[in-house]
Protein backbone atom coordinates (compact mmCIF):
# COMPACT_ATOMS: atom_id res chain seq x y z
CA UNK A 1 0.00 0.00 0.00
CA UNK A 2 1.59 3.34 -0.74
CA UNK A 3 1.13 6.60 1.85
CA UNK A 4 -1.81 7.24 4.07
CA UNK A 5 -2.75 10.66 4.11
CA UNK A 6 -5.85 11.99 6.43
CA UNK A 7 -7.84 15.14 5.22
CA UNK A 8 -10.55 16.49 7.07
CA UNK A 9 -12.36 19.49 5.55
CA UNK A 10 -15.43 21.63 7.45
CA UNK A 11 -18.10 22.67 5.41
CA UNK A 12 -20.42 25.16 6.57
CA UNK A 13 -23.38 23.28 6.24
CA UNK A 14 -24.62 21.10 9.60
CA UNK A 15 -28.83 21.14 8.92
CA UNK A 16 -29.58 20.68 5.49
CA UNK A 17 -29.30 16.87 5.73
CA UNK A 18 -29.56 16.92 1.51
CA UNK A 19 -26.99 19.47 0.82
CA UNK A 20 -24.00 17.33 3.26
CA UNK A 21 -25.71 13.71 1.57
CA UNK A 22 -24.65 15.48 -2.20
CA UNK A 23 -21.42 16.56 -0.51
CA UNK A 24 -20.33 12.98 0.27
CA UNK A 25 -22.05 10.96 -2.38
CA UNK A 26 -19.97 13.15 -4.72
CA UNK A 27 -16.57 12.78 -2.29
CA UNK A 28 -17.34 8.73 -2.11
CA UNK A 29 -17.05 8.61 -6.08
CA UNK A 30 -13.54 9.83 -5.64
CA UNK A 31 -12.65 6.85 -4.27
CA UNK A 32 -11.09 8.15 -0.75
CA UNK A 33 -12.06 5.73 2.36
CA UNK A 34 -14.33 8.11 4.18
CA UNK A 35 -13.88 7.32 8.16
CA UNK A 36 -16.33 10.04 9.51
CA UNK A 37 -18.82 12.66 9.54
CA UNK A 38 -19.89 15.08 12.04
CA UNK A 39 -22.42 17.25 11.32
CA UNK A 40 -23.63 19.80 14.39
CA UNK A 41 -26.57 21.53 13.88
CA UNK A 42 -25.96 24.27 16.53
CA UNK A 43 -22.29 25.14 14.39
CA UNK A 44 -24.13 24.59 11.55
CA UNK A 45 -21.22 23.10 9.98
CA UNK A 46 -19.51 19.36 9.21
CA UNK A 47 -16.52 18.21 10.02
CA UNK A 48 -15.39 15.32 6.76
CA UNK A 49 -12.73 12.65 7.62
CA UNK A 50 -10.77 10.70 5.49
CA UNK A 51 -7.97 9.15 4.38
CA UNK A 52 -6.60 7.85 1.22
CA UNK A 53 -3.04 8.61 -1.26
CA UNK A 54 -1.56 11.51 -2.94
CA UNK A 55 -3.96 11.28 -5.56
CA UNK A 56 -6.65 10.01 -4.10
CA UNK A 57 -7.21 12.79 -1.31
CA UNK A 58 -6.48 15.41 -3.54
CA UNK A 59 -9.20 14.79 -5.62
CA UNK A 60 -11.62 13.96 -2.36
CA UNK A 61 -10.49 17.38 -1.34
CA UNK A 62 -10.73 19.21 -4.31
CA UNK A 63 -14.14 17.19 -4.88
CA UNK A 64 -15.46 18.87 -1.25
CA UNK A 65 -14.73 22.28 -2.00
CA UNK A 66 -16.15 22.01 -5.38
CA UNK A 67 -19.38 20.45 -4.07
CA UNK A 68 -19.34 23.20 -1.26
CA UNK A 69 -19.26 26.11 -3.72
CA UNK A 70 -22.09 24.90 -5.43
CA UNK A 71 -24.00 23.86 -3.03
CA UNK A 72 -23.91 26.57 -0.13
CA UNK A 73 -24.38 30.04 -0.07
CA UNK A 74 -22.72 31.66 3.07
CA UNK A 75 -24.90 34.80 2.39
CA UNK A 76 -27.54 32.66 4.29
CA UNK A 77 -25.44 31.13 6.75
CA UNK A 78 -25.82 31.47 10.35
CA UNK A 79 -24.40 29.00 13.06
CA UNK A 80 -22.06 29.36 16.27
CA UNK A 81 -18.86 28.36 14.49
CA UNK A 82 -17.00 31.03 13.25
CA UNK A 83 -16.94 30.50 9.44
CA UNK A 84 -15.06 32.47 6.23
CA UNK A 85 -15.84 30.15 3.47
CA UNK A 86 -18.47 27.58 2.42
CA UNK A 87 -15.63 25.22 2.19
CA UNK A 88 -13.67 26.65 5.63
CA UNK A 89 -10.56 25.41 6.17
CA UNK A 90 -9.17 21.94 5.01
CA UNK A 91 -6.30 20.56 7.00
CA UNK A 92 -4.05 17.58 5.63
CA UNK A 93 -2.58 15.57 8.41
CA UNK A 94 0.36 12.76 6.97
CA UNK A 95 -0.41 9.41 8.45
CA UNK A 96 2.09 6.84 6.35
CA UNK A 97 4.98 6.60 4.39
CA UNK A 98 4.47 10.66 3.71
CA UNK A 99 6.99 13.78 5.48
CA UNK A 100 5.74 16.83 6.75
CA UNK A 101 7.25 18.28 3.86
CA UNK A 102 5.56 16.40 1.30
CA UNK A 103 2.01 16.74 2.90
CA UNK A 104 2.79 20.79 2.81
CA UNK A 105 3.84 20.13 -1.01
CA UNK A 106 0.14 18.43 -1.18
CA UNK A 107 -1.66 20.85 0.42
CA UNK A 108 0.01 23.65 -1.76
CA UNK A 109 -1.04 21.90 -5.26
CA UNK A 110 -4.73 21.86 -3.94
CA UNK A 111 -4.20 25.93 -2.74
CA UNK A 112 -3.60 26.62 -6.20
CA UNK A 113 -6.08 24.41 -7.84
CA UNK A 114 -8.67 25.85 -5.48
CA UNK A 115 -7.69 29.36 -6.55
CA UNK A 116 -7.57 28.71 -10.56
CA UNK A 117 -10.60 26.15 -10.75
CA UNK A 118 -12.93 27.31 -8.49
CA UNK A 119 -12.20 31.26 -7.96
CA UNK A 120 -11.92 31.60 -4.43
CA UNK A 121 -9.17 33.30 -2.17
CA UNK A 122 -6.96 30.76 -0.71
CA UNK A 123 -4.94 31.19 2.68
CA UNK A 124 -2.53 28.77 3.42
CA UNK A 125 -1.91 27.91 7.32
CA UNK A 126 -0.27 25.59 9.59
CA UNK A 127 2.90 24.06 8.55
CA UNK A 128 2.03 25.32 4.86
CA UNK A 129 2.14 28.84 6.22
CA UNK A 130 3.59 32.03 4.26
CA UNK A 131 3.72 34.51 7.11
CA UNK A 132 3.83 33.55 10.98
CA UNK A 133 0.93 35.39 11.47
CA UNK A 134 -1.00 32.61 8.84
CA UNK A 135 -0.68 29.41 10.97
CA UNK A 136 -3.09 29.75 13.56
CA UNK A 137 -6.38 29.60 12.02
CA UNK A 138 -8.42 31.78 13.81
CA UNK A 139 -6.15 34.58 12.81
CA UNK A 140 -6.97 33.49 9.67
CA UNK A 141 -10.68 33.66 10.25
CA UNK A 142 -10.71 37.12 12.21
CA UNK A 143 -13.42 39.08 10.53
CA UNK A 144 -15.46 35.95 9.14
CA UNK A 145 -17.13 35.92 5.74
CA UNK A 146 -18.54 39.37 6.20
CA UNK A 147 -15.51 40.62 7.28
CA UNK A 148 -13.36 39.61 4.48
CA UNK A 149 -14.97 41.71 1.91
CA UNK A 150 -12.36 44.69 3.67
CA UNK A 151 -9.54 42.32 5.30
CA UNK A 152 -8.72 40.84 1.97
CA UNK A 153 -7.82 44.78 0.81
CA UNK A 154 -5.41 44.97 3.45
CA UNK A 155 -1.81 44.29 1.39
CA UNK A 156 -0.78 41.73 4.34
CA UNK A 157 -3.87 39.68 3.87
CA UNK A 158 -3.42 38.82 0.29
CA UNK A 159 -4.18 35.44 -0.71
CA UNK A 160 -1.36 32.84 -1.58
CA UNK A 161 -3.44 31.12 -4.11
CA UNK A 162 -6.33 33.07 -6.51
CA UNK A 163 -8.50 35.86 -7.21
CA UNK A 164 -7.73 39.17 -4.60
CA UNK A 165 -11.69 38.63 -4.27
CA UNK A 166 -13.84 36.88 -2.23
CA UNK A 167 -16.27 35.03 -3.65
CA UNK A 168 -19.30 36.27 -3.55
CA UNK A 169 -21.13 33.02 -1.89
CA UNK A 170 -18.63 30.87 -1.21
CA UNK A 171 -16.26 33.15 0.50
CA UNK A 172 -12.58 32.29 1.34
CA UNK A 173 -10.72 29.16 2.29
CA UNK A 174 -7.60 28.12 4.43
CA UNK A 175 -5.87 24.87 3.42
CA UNK A 176 -2.73 23.38 4.69
CA UNK A 177 -0.76 20.18 6.40
CA UNK A 178 -0.61 19.79 10.06
CA UNK A 179 0.00 16.97 12.71
CA UNK A 180 -1.92 14.52 14.29
CA UNK A 181 -3.73 16.49 16.93
CA UNK A 182 -4.40 13.69 20.09
CA UNK A 183 -6.77 14.58 22.58
CA UNK A 184 -5.97 12.97 25.51
CA UNK A 185 -7.44 13.30 29.23
CA UNK A 186 -6.25 12.35 32.71
CA UNK A 187 -8.16 11.86 35.72
CA UNK A 188 -7.23 11.90 39.06
CA UNK A 189 -8.55 10.75 42.43
CA UNK A 190 -9.52 13.37 43.42
CA UNK A 191 -12.73 15.89 43.18
CA UNK A 192 -10.43 19.18 43.87
CA UNK A 193 -10.64 20.36 40.03
CA UNK A 194 -7.91 23.39 41.44
CA UNK A 195 -5.16 20.41 41.65
CA UNK A 196 -6.26 19.15 38.21
CA UNK A 197 -5.69 23.05 36.94
CA UNK A 198 -2.19 23.24 39.03
CA UNK A 199 -1.15 20.43 37.25
CA UNK A 200 -2.53 21.61 34.10
CA UNK A 201 -0.31 24.73 34.36
CA UNK A 202 3.04 22.75 34.76
CA UNK A 203 2.55 20.91 31.64
CA UNK A 204 0.65 23.17 29.36
CA UNK A 205 3.46 25.04 26.96
CA UNK A 206 1.37 28.58 27.67
CA UNK A 207 2.50 28.50 31.43
CA UNK A 208 5.86 27.48 30.52
CA UNK A 209 5.40 23.44 30.54
CA UNK A 210 6.20 21.03 27.41
CA UNK A 211 5.85 22.87 24.16
CA UNK A 212 2.91 21.43 22.00
CA UNK A 213 0.34 20.88 24.83
CA UNK A 214 -2.72 23.04 25.73
CA UNK A 215 -4.51 22.04 29.45
CA UNK A 216 -7.00 22.76 31.22
CA UNK A 217 -7.94 21.50 34.60
CA UNK A 218 -11.97 20.22 34.71
CA UNK A 219 -14.73 18.47 37.48
CA UNK A 220 -16.19 15.68 35.43
CA UNK A 221 -19.16 14.87 37.06
CA UNK A 222 -19.96 11.97 35.48
CA UNK A 223 -17.26 10.30 37.10
CA UNK A 224 -17.04 12.73 39.96
CA UNK A 225 -13.16 12.83 39.66
CA UNK A 226 -11.19 15.99 38.51
CA UNK A 227 -9.38 15.67 34.95
CA UNK A 228 -6.13 17.27 33.54
CA UNK A 229 -7.92 17.68 29.93
CA UNK A 230 -5.25 18.04 26.99
CA UNK A 231 -4.49 18.43 23.23
CA UNK A 232 -1.27 17.02 22.22
CA UNK A 233 -0.44 19.27 19.06
CA UNK A 234 2.67 17.16 18.16
CA UNK A 235 2.87 13.74 19.39
CA UNK A 236 6.29 12.81 18.10
CA UNK A 237 7.85 15.82 20.16
CA UNK A 238 5.72 15.86 23.04
CA UNK A 239 4.80 11.54 23.18
CA UNK A 240 2.31 10.56 25.36
CA UNK A 241 4.55 8.79 28.26
CA UNK A 242 6.63 12.14 28.64
CA UNK A 243 2.72 13.60 29.28
CA UNK A 244 1.42 11.01 31.62
CA UNK A 245 4.70 10.61 33.19
CA UNK A 246 4.92 14.45 34.18
CA UNK A 247 1.29 14.42 35.45
CA UNK A 248 1.89 11.52 37.40
CA UNK A 249 4.45 13.26 39.07
CA UNK A 250 3.13 16.53 39.46
CA UNK A 251 -0.02 14.80 41.28
CA UNK A 252 2.32 13.37 43.60
CA UNK A 253 3.32 16.73 44.81
CA UNK A 254 -0.19 17.08 46.06
CA UNK A 255 -1.15 13.51 47.61
CA UNK A 256 -3.25 12.47 44.33
CA UNK A 257 -2.75 9.50 42.01
CA UNK A 258 -3.47 9.06 38.46
CA UNK A 259 -6.94 6.77 38.25
CA UNK A 260 -6.67 6.72 34.49
CA UNK A 261 -6.35 7.70 30.89
CA UNK A 262 -8.30 8.35 27.81
CA UNK A 263 -8.74 9.48 24.32
CA UNK A 264 -11.15 11.27 22.69
CA UNK A 265 -11.66 10.45 19.16
CA UNK A 266 -8.03 8.69 17.60
CA UNK A 267 -5.11 8.31 17.59
CA UNK A 268 -1.62 6.75 15.28
CA UNK A 269 -0.16 4.11 15.94
CA UNK A 270 2.99 5.68 15.95
CA UNK A 271 1.72 7.04 19.28
CA UNK A 272 1.46 3.34 20.67
CA UNK A 273 4.60 2.26 19.95
CA UNK A 274 6.87 5.30 20.68
CA UNK A 275 5.32 5.54 24.42
CA UNK A 276 6.05 1.23 24.34
CA UNK A 277 9.57 1.47 23.56
CA UNK A 278 9.93 3.98 26.10
CA UNK A 279 8.16 2.02 28.82
CA UNK A 280 10.12 -1.55 27.16
CA UNK A 281 13.29 0.21 26.66
CA UNK A 282 12.83 -0.89 23.11
CA UNK A 283 14.12 1.23 20.38
CA UNK A 284 13.30 -0.70 17.43
CA UNK A 285 9.30 -1.24 18.69
CA UNK A 286 7.77 0.20 14.80
CA UNK A 287 4.71 -0.89 13.10
CA UNK A 288 7.03 -3.98 11.23
CA UNK A 289 6.80 -5.69 14.59
CA UNK A 290 2.69 -6.05 14.47
CA UNK A 291 1.70 -8.86 12.47
CA UNK A 292 -1.97 -7.15 11.77
CA UNK A 293 0.13 -4.32 10.04
CA UNK A 294 2.18 -7.11 8.05
CA UNK A 295 -0.63 -8.63 6.61
CA UNK A 296 -3.28 -5.73 5.77
CA UNK A 297 -0.57 -3.67 3.98
CA UNK B 1 -11.11 -13.58 2.16
CA UNK B 2 -10.54 -16.84 2.92
CA UNK B 3 -8.74 -18.21 6.12
CA UNK B 4 -5.40 -16.84 7.09
CA UNK B 5 -2.53 -19.45 8.96
CA UNK B 6 0.55 -17.86 9.97
CA UNK B 7 3.71 -20.52 9.76
CA UNK B 8 6.90 -19.81 11.36
CA UNK B 9 9.04 -22.38 10.03
CA UNK B 10 12.90 -22.44 12.41
CA UNK B 11 15.99 -23.29 10.03
CA UNK B 12 19.49 -23.57 11.47
CA UNK B 13 21.57 -21.48 9.36
CA UNK B 14 21.71 -17.83 10.53
CA UNK B 15 25.07 -16.96 9.24
CA UNK B 16 25.33 -18.02 5.82
CA UNK B 17 23.39 -15.51 3.77
CA UNK B 18 23.21 -17.58 0.57
CA UNK B 19 21.59 -20.45 1.65
CA UNK B 20 19.11 -18.27 3.73
CA UNK B 21 18.26 -16.34 0.75
CA UNK B 22 17.86 -19.61 -1.21
CA UNK B 23 15.37 -20.71 1.59
CA UNK B 24 13.45 -17.92 0.95
CA UNK B 25 13.75 -17.47 -2.92
CA UNK B 26 11.72 -20.98 -2.80
CA UNK B 27 9.32 -20.05 -0.15
CA UNK B 28 8.05 -17.24 -2.36
CA UNK B 29 7.59 -19.30 -5.40
CA UNK B 30 4.76 -20.81 -3.46
CA UNK B 31 2.64 -17.80 -3.13
CA UNK B 32 2.61 -17.21 0.34
CA UNK B 33 2.55 -13.57 2.13
CA UNK B 34 6.24 -13.59 3.52
CA UNK B 35 6.06 -11.56 6.69
CA UNK B 36 9.61 -11.84 8.16
CA UNK B 37 13.19 -13.37 8.13
CA UNK B 38 15.21 -12.69 11.38
CA UNK B 39 18.74 -14.17 11.30
CA UNK B 40 20.48 -14.23 14.00
CA UNK B 41 24.48 -15.09 13.27
CA UNK B 42 25.20 -15.85 17.58
CA UNK B 43 22.44 -18.54 17.62
CA UNK B 44 22.99 -19.98 13.75
CA UNK B 45 19.20 -19.56 12.93
CA UNK B 46 16.84 -18.15 11.17
CA UNK B 47 13.10 -17.60 11.89
CA UNK B 48 10.82 -17.34 8.99
CA UNK B 49 7.10 -15.74 9.21
CA UNK B 50 4.72 -16.54 6.79
CA UNK B 51 0.80 -16.03 6.24
CA UNK B 52 -1.42 -17.79 3.40
CA UNK B 53 -4.98 -20.15 3.70
CA UNK B 54 -4.17 -23.91 4.07
CA UNK B 55 -3.54 -24.74 0.97
CA UNK B 56 -0.85 -22.19 0.10
CA UNK B 57 0.62 -22.50 3.68
CA UNK B 58 0.73 -26.11 3.48
CA UNK B 59 3.06 -25.76 0.83
CA UNK B 60 5.06 -22.96 1.96
CA UNK B 61 5.91 -24.73 5.09
CA UNK B 62 6.85 -28.04 2.51
CA UNK B 63 9.41 -25.69 1.02
CA UNK B 64 11.16 -24.52 3.51
CA UNK B 65 11.67 -27.94 4.94
CA UNK B 66 12.89 -29.66 1.56
CA UNK B 67 15.26 -26.30 0.98
CA UNK B 68 16.74 -26.57 4.08
CA UNK B 69 17.19 -30.61 4.03
CA UNK B 70 19.41 -30.03 1.11
CA UNK B 71 21.13 -26.80 2.01
CA UNK B 72 22.00 -27.41 5.65
CA UNK B 73 23.63 -30.11 7.25
CA UNK B 74 23.86 -29.94 10.85
CA UNK B 75 27.18 -32.23 11.19
CA UNK B 76 28.65 -29.04 10.82
CA UNK B 77 26.19 -26.40 12.52
CA UNK B 78 27.02 -24.44 15.78
CA UNK B 79 25.05 -22.00 17.38
CA UNK B 80 24.00 -20.88 20.80
CA UNK B 81 20.43 -21.52 20.42
CA UNK B 82 19.83 -25.46 20.87
CA UNK B 83 18.55 -27.12 17.90
CA UNK B 84 17.67 -30.81 16.38
CA UNK B 85 16.76 -30.42 12.70
CA UNK B 86 17.84 -28.47 9.17
CA UNK B 87 14.60 -27.40 9.84
CA UNK B 88 14.20 -27.39 13.69
CA UNK B 89 10.27 -26.73 14.28
CA UNK B 90 7.32 -25.45 11.91
CA UNK B 91 4.62 -24.44 13.94
CA UNK B 92 1.34 -23.02 12.98
CA UNK B 93 -0.84 -20.27 14.57
CA UNK B 94 -4.36 -19.86 13.56
CA UNK B 95 -5.12 -15.93 12.87
CA UNK B 96 -8.21 -15.57 11.35
CA UNK B 97 -11.35 -17.89 9.95
CA UNK B 98 -9.76 -21.09 11.50
CA UNK B 99 -10.08 -22.94 14.76
CA UNK B 100 -7.11 -24.18 16.71
CA UNK B 101 -8.62 -28.09 15.36
CA UNK B 102 -8.42 -26.99 11.67
CA UNK B 103 -4.90 -26.00 12.60
CA UNK B 104 -4.36 -29.44 14.00
CA UNK B 105 -5.28 -30.60 11.33
CA UNK B 106 -3.12 -28.70 8.88
CA UNK B 107 -0.09 -29.66 10.81
CA UNK B 108 -0.83 -33.42 10.87
CA UNK B 109 -1.10 -33.40 7.14
CA UNK B 110 2.56 -31.64 6.54
CA UNK B 111 4.13 -34.05 9.16
CA UNK B 112 2.78 -36.95 7.29
CA UNK B 113 4.26 -35.64 3.78
CA UNK B 114 7.77 -34.46 5.32
CA UNK B 115 8.25 -37.45 7.21
CA UNK B 116 6.90 -39.51 3.80
CA UNK B 117 8.37 -37.47 0.80
CA UNK B 118 11.72 -36.10 3.05
CA UNK B 119 12.44 -39.43 5.31
CA UNK B 120 12.98 -37.39 8.69
CA UNK B 121 11.67 -38.38 11.48
CA UNK B 122 8.50 -36.03 12.81
CA UNK B 123 7.30 -35.21 16.35
CA UNK B 124 4.00 -33.66 16.53
CA UNK B 125 4.05 -31.17 19.24
CA UNK B 126 2.08 -28.33 21.01
CA UNK B 127 -1.90 -28.30 20.41
CA UNK B 128 -0.71 -31.43 18.00
CA UNK B 129 1.21 -33.52 20.74
CA UNK B 130 -0.25 -37.13 20.43
CA UNK B 131 1.79 -37.63 24.39
CA UNK B 132 1.65 -35.00 27.35
CA UNK B 133 5.38 -35.13 27.40
CA UNK B 134 5.67 -34.36 23.75
CA UNK B 135 3.65 -30.82 24.23
CA UNK B 136 6.60 -28.57 25.08
CA UNK B 137 9.50 -28.08 22.30
CA UNK B 138 12.09 -28.70 24.85
CA UNK B 139 11.34 -31.84 25.83
CA UNK B 140 11.25 -33.22 22.60
CA UNK B 141 14.69 -31.34 21.97
CA UNK B 142 16.82 -32.29 24.71
CA UNK B 143 19.75 -33.98 23.13
CA UNK B 144 19.21 -31.99 20.49
CA UNK B 145 20.74 -33.53 17.10
CA UNK B 146 23.97 -35.34 18.46
CA UNK B 147 21.81 -36.85 20.91
CA UNK B 148 18.73 -38.25 18.72
CA UNK B 149 20.89 -41.14 17.22
CA UNK B 150 20.26 -42.57 20.79
CA UNK B 151 17.18 -41.20 21.92
CA UNK B 152 14.95 -42.25 18.68
CA UNK B 153 15.85 -45.86 20.04
CA UNK B 154 13.73 -45.21 23.53
CA UNK B 155 10.47 -47.04 22.30
CA UNK B 156 8.67 -43.32 24.09
CA UNK B 157 10.47 -40.86 21.50
CA UNK B 158 9.50 -42.87 18.46
CA UNK B 159 8.42 -39.96 16.00
CA UNK B 160 4.78 -39.65 14.97
CA UNK B 161 5.65 -39.62 11.45
CA UNK B 162 8.61 -41.02 8.83
CA UNK B 163 11.16 -43.46 9.70
CA UNK B 164 12.59 -44.40 12.99
CA UNK B 165 15.90 -43.17 12.20
CA UNK B 166 17.42 -39.88 12.51
CA UNK B 167 18.26 -38.10 9.19
CA UNK B 168 21.82 -38.16 8.94
CA UNK B 169 22.54 -34.68 7.86
CA UNK B 170 18.98 -33.09 8.71
CA UNK B 171 18.26 -34.43 12.10
CA UNK B 172 14.39 -34.77 12.90
CA UNK B 173 12.00 -32.03 12.92
CA UNK B 174 8.81 -30.75 15.34
CA UNK B 175 5.70 -29.96 13.65
CA UNK B 176 2.33 -28.38 15.49
CA UNK B 177 -0.14 -25.66 16.17
CA UNK B 178 0.05 -23.55 18.81
CA UNK B 179 -1.11 -20.12 19.84
CA UNK B 180 0.88 -17.17 18.81
CA UNK B 181 4.18 -17.03 20.44
CA UNK B 182 6.07 -14.16 21.04
CA UNK B 183 9.94 -14.31 21.24
CA UNK B 184 11.15 -11.36 23.55
CA UNK B 185 15.14 -10.50 24.49
CA UNK B 186 16.10 -8.51 27.32
CA UNK B 187 19.70 -7.09 27.66
CA UNK B 188 21.28 -6.16 30.52
CA UNK B 189 24.42 -4.34 31.03
CA UNK B 190 26.32 -6.80 32.09
CA UNK B 191 28.64 -9.74 30.40
CA UNK B 192 27.82 -11.86 33.17
CA UNK B 193 25.76 -14.57 31.72
CA UNK B 194 25.40 -15.84 35.21
CA UNK B 195 23.32 -12.98 35.84
CA UNK B 196 20.98 -13.61 33.03
CA UNK B 197 20.59 -16.95 34.03
CA UNK B 198 19.60 -16.31 37.54
CA UNK B 199 17.25 -13.92 36.44
CA UNK B 200 15.85 -16.51 34.00
CA UNK B 201 15.05 -18.65 36.00
CA UNK B 202 13.14 -16.66 38.51
CA UNK B 203 10.76 -15.81 35.71
CA UNK B 204 10.74 -18.80 33.65
CA UNK B 205 7.36 -21.19 34.70
CA UNK B 206 9.85 -24.74 34.65
CA UNK B 207 11.43 -22.48 37.46
CA UNK B 208 8.66 -21.60 39.50
CA UNK B 209 8.29 -18.16 37.90
CA UNK B 210 5.42 -17.01 35.58
CA UNK B 211 3.18 -18.92 33.51
CA UNK B 212 3.62 -19.33 30.03
CA UNK B 213 7.07 -17.79 30.03
CA UNK B 214 10.32 -20.11 29.02
CA UNK B 215 13.55 -18.08 29.40
CA UNK B 216 17.19 -18.83 29.48
CA UNK B 217 20.36 -16.77 29.80
CA UNK B 218 22.31 -15.94 27.08
CA UNK B 219 25.86 -13.89 26.00
CA UNK B 220 25.52 -12.07 23.04
CA UNK B 221 28.74 -11.58 21.51
CA UNK B 222 27.56 -9.25 19.04
CA UNK B 223 26.61 -6.78 21.64
CA UNK B 224 28.94 -7.89 24.30
CA UNK B 225 26.11 -8.21 26.46
CA UNK B 226 24.02 -10.53 28.62
CA UNK B 227 20.78 -11.05 27.93
CA UNK B 228 17.39 -12.64 29.47
CA UNK B 229 16.02 -14.77 26.31
CA UNK B 230 12.15 -15.45 26.33
CA UNK B 231 9.28 -17.00 24.46
CA UNK B 232 6.06 -15.70 25.84
CA UNK B 233 3.76 -18.80 24.80
CA UNK B 234 0.68 -16.91 25.87
CA UNK B 235 0.71 -13.29 25.71
CA UNK B 236 -2.72 -12.27 26.79
CA UNK B 237 -1.92 -14.41 30.43
CA UNK B 238 1.33 -13.22 30.15
CA UNK B 239 1.90 -9.47 29.26
CA UNK B 240 4.77 -8.43 27.88
CA UNK B 241 5.07 -5.62 30.74
CA UNK B 242 4.70 -7.66 33.62
CA UNK B 243 7.70 -10.08 31.72
CA UNK B 244 9.56 -6.89 31.88
CA UNK B 245 8.79 -5.09 35.16
CA UNK B 246 10.15 -8.41 36.74
CA UNK B 247 12.58 -8.73 34.96
CA UNK B 248 13.85 -5.36 35.63
CA UNK B 249 13.05 -5.96 39.68
CA UNK B 250 15.28 -9.11 39.58
CA UNK B 251 18.02 -7.44 37.51
CA UNK B 252 18.23 -4.45 40.19
CA UNK B 253 19.17 -7.28 42.98
CA UNK B 254 21.99 -7.62 40.94
CA UNK B 255 22.95 -4.37 40.72
CA UNK B 256 22.10 -4.78 37.14
CA UNK B 257 19.88 -2.15 34.73
CA UNK B 258 18.12 -3.60 31.51
CA UNK B 259 19.66 -1.87 28.80
CA UNK B 260 16.83 -2.87 26.01
CA UNK B 261 14.67 -5.09 24.97
CA UNK B 262 14.00 -6.30 21.51
CA UNK B 263 11.26 -8.81 19.66
CA UNK B 264 12.08 -11.50 17.32
CA UNK B 265 9.90 -11.92 14.52
CA UNK B 266 6.48 -10.15 15.42
CA UNK B 267 3.47 -9.63 17.91
CA UNK B 268 0.09 -9.03 17.59
CA UNK B 269 -1.01 -5.35 18.16
CA UNK B 270 -2.96 -6.59 21.36
CA UNK B 271 0.28 -7.28 23.31
CA UNK B 272 1.28 -3.59 22.46
CA UNK B 273 -2.10 -2.26 23.59
CA UNK B 274 -2.11 -4.47 27.03
CA UNK B 275 1.01 -3.46 27.91
CA UNK B 276 0.70 0.47 26.90
CA UNK B 277 -2.46 0.13 28.81
CA UNK B 278 -0.77 -1.05 31.93
CA UNK B 279 1.55 1.78 31.78
CA UNK B 280 -0.47 4.68 30.98
CA UNK B 281 -3.37 3.54 33.08
CA UNK B 282 -5.70 3.45 29.75
CA UNK B 283 -8.24 0.70 30.73
CA UNK B 284 -10.16 1.03 26.85
CA UNK B 285 -6.99 1.24 24.95
CA UNK B 286 -8.31 -0.85 21.74
CA UNK B 287 -7.14 -1.17 18.35
CA UNK B 288 -10.79 0.87 18.19
CA UNK B 289 -8.65 3.72 19.08
CA UNK B 290 -5.96 3.48 16.12
CA UNK B 291 -6.65 5.26 13.15
CA UNK B 292 -4.30 3.06 11.05
CA UNK B 293 -6.80 0.08 12.22
CA UNK B 294 -9.79 2.14 10.88
CA UNK B 295 -8.71 2.43 7.84
CA UNK B 296 -7.56 -1.34 6.97
CA UNK B 297 -11.10 -2.28 8.52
Amino acid sequence: MSEIIECIPNVSEGKNQDVINKIIENLKQTGVKLLDVSSDPDHNRTVITFVGDRTTVLEGAFTVAKSAVELIDLRNHKGTHPRMGAVDVIPFVPIKRITMEETVELSKTLAKRIGEELKIPVYLYAESATKEERKALPNIRQGEFEGFFEKIKDPNWAPDFGPNEVHPTAGVVAVGAREFLIAYNIYLNTKDVSIAEKIAKSIRESSGGLRFIQAKGMYIEEKGLAQVSMNVLNYKKAPLYRVFEIVKMEAERYGVNIVESELVGLMPLKAILDSLAFYLRFPKLTSESIIEMKIYE
